[in-house]
């Protein structure tokens, strides 16, 4: 046993995974592996309440609170009091609520800026958005390593994933958003690789919109519905053009005209998921007793450990660190290769799972839960033996699949 | 046993659900009962795809083509040839991306035209996008009873759910969309109550644009994702705001800007649910030995017959038939009565499923997959002392949920 998974607070929180046997995960900021709560609630949703309890569940089982409350269970790990986030949609039409909502509130200022490396469907949101609105309106790019030097008095909001999907470089939120909101600007955090990763601190850091996804860090499964943040102080300013029923003051009252919800909940559209979302709120329990300090501290641990063990096995100059020092990172690591991609699927064929990002990069994830130390001996020891063997050269490691 | 029940041709289908015991489920056009073949893909999904083949059942599972493979199967349907329809996001969601398309593919035109009592959300979605796009657009109400008599020259395109959630009143598709398409406007149905529940031809009709849902008749359970069609015809012009990373030509090549896929494909967003539709997938299989007519004749046979019970026990003349003859309905039967709501709730105490809608409507679905006549006879006998009773005046009865 690794020394270092003694000591590991957290260590007992892998029990609550189903873990594929014989493999070491180190996806969770892909997709998040079952927790044992959530495959237990899908089971009791189904079954129990679609199929025992029929339409009565909404009641009975407060399916039509869910929304408010997985929210309010998310804002809990990001920072955020109750009332400020629901649980709703996809990131990417999340995304065309705030943005068309916030470019209301800054009536004169034209621009959405961003990093051009940001995670494209947020780009293509923006392109979406504009097309729709006129082309008074300008998505404009700004330096990822220099924010403040982007940033001018006709932006209307900033939008940054807080942490690159490819190299893992974690924005400063709160020095960022002072700088967006010295500059008049709104600012929109996109968490996608920040929850359940990290500390987050939405409020304290005065941010005034946030979305996310749940499938990666919260575990909450495959296109497990995502979350919106709206501080409270705007709630009553924001309007959204997605005005469907749910959003609506009193849903139920079939009112010939669209009154939004007063809080949060004007973000809801459609009927929600509530398979989805039930499995969600169960594998948000998980999280009940650690807090998110502890899992940031055994994040680093981990990607500290496994940069070492790389070192150890004379793998650092070959695999080439392109994530930044761990105070400005999120809890991956990434690694540029010429063979990047017949490595990644070298070390999947050995039980290692991590994924590749175009066009050269191994990327490695770190998530605290249910990873151990141990698990990082086994993975560092396998990938030497593939680069040492350069087994990345063999054909059946170069047929790329769709999804990588 | 009912006579009816003998000669009943969808009889071995009622096997192919869990119904709960003791019950009749008058509420199929709500939210359809759980399929045995949806059970058990909620835990081959959730426990074997999810749980031991994490992020590679992208490719192992097919995840990635759900949202076509399962659109295709709704098109079969709704008589829509392959390619043409895609499962994604909700109604609201989708009515939004489809109209926003339809206005731009008739410049000059500034009219989206509706019925008064068309659901709440459509008519609320349209409020949402004329307030995001300007005030040059205009929401009209046309007569559900003479569509042709509100058509003009400046209506873009007209949005009609098929059939009202209220009186059942179903629009004839193939001659309304005709005089739409006399008019020069683009014809968008809501197939909410149609889908699964009789016999639509969307092509055949030549229609545009449809969006439904999936949870009704469908049986994909509680918010089960919704669809799209666009007819084939429109594709190449058509161009919808949410151009989220799915909807992408090459999603997984995280191209810097957006390219809409050339197909029906571009109507998807943000990441699919994979649980929720992978059990909607599953639940669309009770369907593969029926026909649609099949279906559509049982479901008359059974409103028939359920109007000669009442007949029969003397409530024709206490419960006042709202719903128009049975070549303009859908499956389902409203009736009028100054204490609908209480009626209902007496009903479901007695373990007869239906359900209310304001003012004082008593709505009854009938979903021929599983009912049968004999549960028609019991139902009546039910209401009939309920009425005869006036149970209708206890209080139980009379206290309000959220949901009805």
């Amino acid at each position: 046993m690794n020394h270092n998974d003694k000591q590991d607070e957290l260590a007992h929180k892998r029990a609550a995974f189903q873990l594929p046997k014989g493999k070491v995960y180190l996806d969770g900021n892909s997709l998040g592996p079952l927790p044992v709560a959530a495959r237990e609630r899908a089971r009791e949703v189904v079954e129990g309440q679609w199929g025992d309890d029929l339409i009565s569940s909404w009641n009975t089982h407060d399916w039509i609170h869910l929304p408010a409350t997985v929210g309010d269970k998310i804002g809990a790990l990001t920072g955020a009091a109750p009332g400020q986030v629901v649980c709703c949609d996809s990131i990417s039409v999340n995304l065309f609520k705030v943005l068309s909502a916030a470019l209301k509130m800054r009536p004169g200022r034209h621009v959405i800026a961003t990093t051009r490396d940001n995670f494209p469907t947020d780009i293509y949101m923006v392109e979406g958005l504009i097309e729709q609105l006129s082309d008074a309106y300008e998505l404009r790019f700004i330096d990822e390593q220099d924010i403040a030097g982007g940033l001018s008095e006709d932006i209307a909001v900033v939008m940054l994933t807080q942490v690159n999907f490819r190299t893992g470089f974690k924005h400063n939120m709160q020095q960022v958003t002072q700088q967006v909101h010295d500059c008049g600007g709104l600012m929109l955090w996109d968490l996608a690789h920040s929850a359940g990763a990290f500390t987050v601190e939405l409020d304290a850091c005065k941010a005034d919109f946030a979305v996310g996804c749940t499938y990666k860090y919260l575990n909450g499964g495959p296109g497990a519905p995502a979350f919106i943040y709206v501080a409270r102080a705007h709630q009553q300013y924001y309007r959204q053009p997605l005005s469907g029923w749910m959003g609506h003051a009193s849903p139920f009252a079939f009112l010939p005209g669209y009154e939004p919800d007063e809080g949060i909940r004007q973000n809801l559209s459609g009927t929600p998921g509530i398979i989805g979302m039930s499995v969600l709120d169960a594998a948000l329990s998980v999280f009940d007793d650690v807090s998110m300090k502890q899992i940031e501290t055994k994040s680093r641990a981990l990607m500290r450990y496994f940069l070492q063990c790389l070192e150890t096995a004379g793998l650092s100059d070959v695999l080439t660190l392109v994530s930044p020092h761990e105070d400005c990172r999120g809890s991956q690591l990434a690694f540029r290769h010429p063979h990047s991609y017949a490595i990644c699927q070298a070390w999947i064929d050995e039980g290692i799972i991590a994924d590749f990002r175009a066009p050269d990069i191994l990327r490695v994830g770190f998530a605290p839960l249910y990873l151990r130390f141990t698990d990082l001996d086994d993975a560092v020891r396998s990938l030497a033996a593939i680069v040492n063997e350069k087994r990345y050269e063999r054909p059946e490691f170069n047929q790329k699949n769709m999804v990588t």
